[in-house]
């Protein structure tokens, strides 16, 4: 197979670049390791930035979107049983959020991808990408029981950060930056109401829990666990006694608990790779970068790579320049650094630290409450949160 | 002895405080531990916010300050050998900080006491606080070579960290919260006119470095060193190489060394204690607080403390109302912990972690290019640098 730009993963982020290259009339192959149901169906994020959405429309694929993502205007802070309300548009001038689960998206992009995009194949396993400093890189994968090769004149991974996009980068020629936080996430998926409009950040001496939402029957909420925690640890009544513990405040209000339809571990981890790209190899998304999930900026990173990719293709297809995507990998780390330095802030500021004592646990609690005692600190946490502008 | 407040400890607190209440028609004795010319030399603090400067004022103290102070609109953050000035009444609305030695206000308060206040004596070293649940405590200390006791109606701790008036707080009256932060600066006094109008506040692989001065002729310097320094490892060649490497810049920048007068190394600790009374005796400054130096708010933490306390004696003598002194630890201990996460926050965004990793060292650039890439952040700086208001 040939194709001008090789895509390797469907993922939200190796779909929408499909969809903005086919757009931009520059033709590509996407390579998905899974089947079609298993990635219409992997539980991932949900929280949009005003500039995801706005790649999404512009990627023709934002219909069902823009018909039933609910929009947000805030979050709430829970600490010290009490609740504080940050206002995004007055914060921002106007900004706000989006919650369209990442499922949702994936699905809508593949039902635009086969109905007339170019060739998504799905159960098609990268093996490795070759020749990735030549002026046409090669990926080989498994499809069909067969080892095939895809020609390309790029390479972009979008496989997420075990994939082997990033395997083609030689240890001299990049530089990979981890942290593992000593917690991880129990998330749920209950099939009932939310029990709030806008999503609860809440910090318990428990440890931290998170109120959201997939849409207006499904609830989506974490909580805090120690690493290594098994979901068996975790029968259904002790989540939503732990949940029910941690969102506690003294006003009136309940959490609602319901039928628990998906439960899973999840470990925090921030990773950051440099650079992005290598020769024609280029790197989007997870494959890149991986943040923890508080202040929910992975899928957010993702598209705005991918924008910013779609739009240095263009260029290439329109004037043959390759100026933009020589200045790719610096343009998007600017962005991932922040948003990478952003999750970070928040995941310390609302989860117990194993090994926090009394004062750590004082200077978290003042971290809070100036954030709702200041507005400039208020604006801080809301421009980062609905998201910093591409280019940043 | 007798007096309506006995207060312990002749440093900055102690004595503007006895002014306040001078002033006040509130009659007070002052105990000082150390000789005249002692407490005149220590060598402390030097930045003060604008309502340091107005509590000088109000207390008759500022004649000097107002003409040897030097007012300054802005401090420059160094990092990745570049510079960055922070524009303080831009970014808060016009508000400004003044650059004058805590020696030098203590001299100006010792020798207003000494004309026409209330008794201060010298080398009167506190020995205990009895009776603070009685309605009149007492201070027993040693004066002129025999044991005296002052009786007071209330008993003011303005001894410091290491004095004896938080002694007298039983266990189960308080809590103390503690951090020691793994480093120490080191200090030079240095007979140069400084090589910058403004304070530097560098951050360097090798660790922090602070370019502060006295006056126009005197240069304050400190460097990160490790905790447990000693200084024969600094002779002063050594010290003026390292803060030339910290300071350097890619710009036309020299660091003027010069003759060093005074050398010390001071670990870096965080210290609050709660509640800052019990019964008639009541806590101000560093025996109740103490914050790491980064962000200079030990001294003007010590005078708001002294402000409320002011008031809330002189409410105290005109309507006989305990109504502000009830209030005083709840009130002081909002500000003190916003003052200390300010310092926490600074302190640990601009010293080298001796067990950071590379992943840190990113986090740490990441903030500092935010704050000077966000009009948000920056002013968050700035509203804390330049003193949050009183009572908060």
């Amino acid at each position: 197979m040939r194709a001008t730009v090789g895509i390797i993963g469907g993922g939200p982020a190796g779909l929408l670049l499909a969809r903005l290259l086919h757009r931009a009339g520059v033709d590509c192959v996407v390579l998905e390791s899974r089947a079609r149901q298993y990635v219409e169906r992997r539980q991932r994020a949900g929280m949009l930035e005003q500039g995801t959405v706005d790649a999404l429309r512009e990627a023709g694929a934002a219909d069902r979107l823009d018909t039933e993502g609910l929009v947000h205007h805030g979050i709430e802070l829970r600490f010290d049983r009490e609740r504080h309300h940050l206002d995004f548009p007055v914060l921002t001038g106007g900004r706000t959020v989006t919650i369209y689960a990442q499922t949702e998206i994936v699905k809508d992009l593949v039902a635009l991808q086969l109905a007339d995009g170019p060739p998504l194949l799905f159960e098609a396993a990268a093996l490795a990408v070759e020749k990735p400093l030549s002026g046409s890189p090669v990926v080989r994968f498994l499809h069909e029981g067969r080892e095939q090769t895809l020609s390309c004149d790029w390479v972009v991974g979008c496989d997420g950060s075990h994939g082997v996009a990033r395997d083609a980068f030689p240890a001299a020629a990049g530089r990979t930056y981890t942290h593992d936080y000593p917690y991880s996430w129990l998330g749920v998926l209950a099939e009932v109401p939310p029990s709030c409009e806008e999503l609860i950040y809440a910090r318990h001496e428990r440890g931290f829990a998170l109120h959201s939402m997939r849409s207006p029957r499904i609830s989506r909420l974490y909580l805090q666990v120690p690493n290594g925690t098994r979901l068996l640890e975790w029968p259904d009544d002790r989540i939503w006694d732990e949940l029910a513990a941690r969102f506690a405040v003294d006003a009136d209000w309940t959490l609602r608990p319901g039928p628990i339809i998906s439960k899973s571990v999840t470990p925090m981890r921030s990773l950051v790779h440099e650079p992005m790209r290598h020769g024609r190899l280029l790197l989007a998304g997870d494959a890149a970068h991986i943040v923890p999930p508080t202040g929910a900026k992975g899928l957010n990173l993702a598209v705005s790579d991918v924008r910013l990719l779609g739009g240095a293709f263009a260029e290439l297809r329109a004037t043959g320049s390759t100026r933009l995507l020589d200045g790719y990998s610096d343009l998007c780390l600017r962005r991932v650094w922040q948003a990478t330095r952003f999750s970070d802030d928040m995941t310390r500021m609302l989860h117990a630290q194993p090994d926090g004592d009394a004062f750590d646990h004082r200077m978290q609690l003042a971290r809070l409450r100036r954030i709702t005692a200041s507005r400039h600190a208020a604006a801080e946490l809301a421009a980062n949160y609905t998201g910093l502008p591409l280019p940043l």
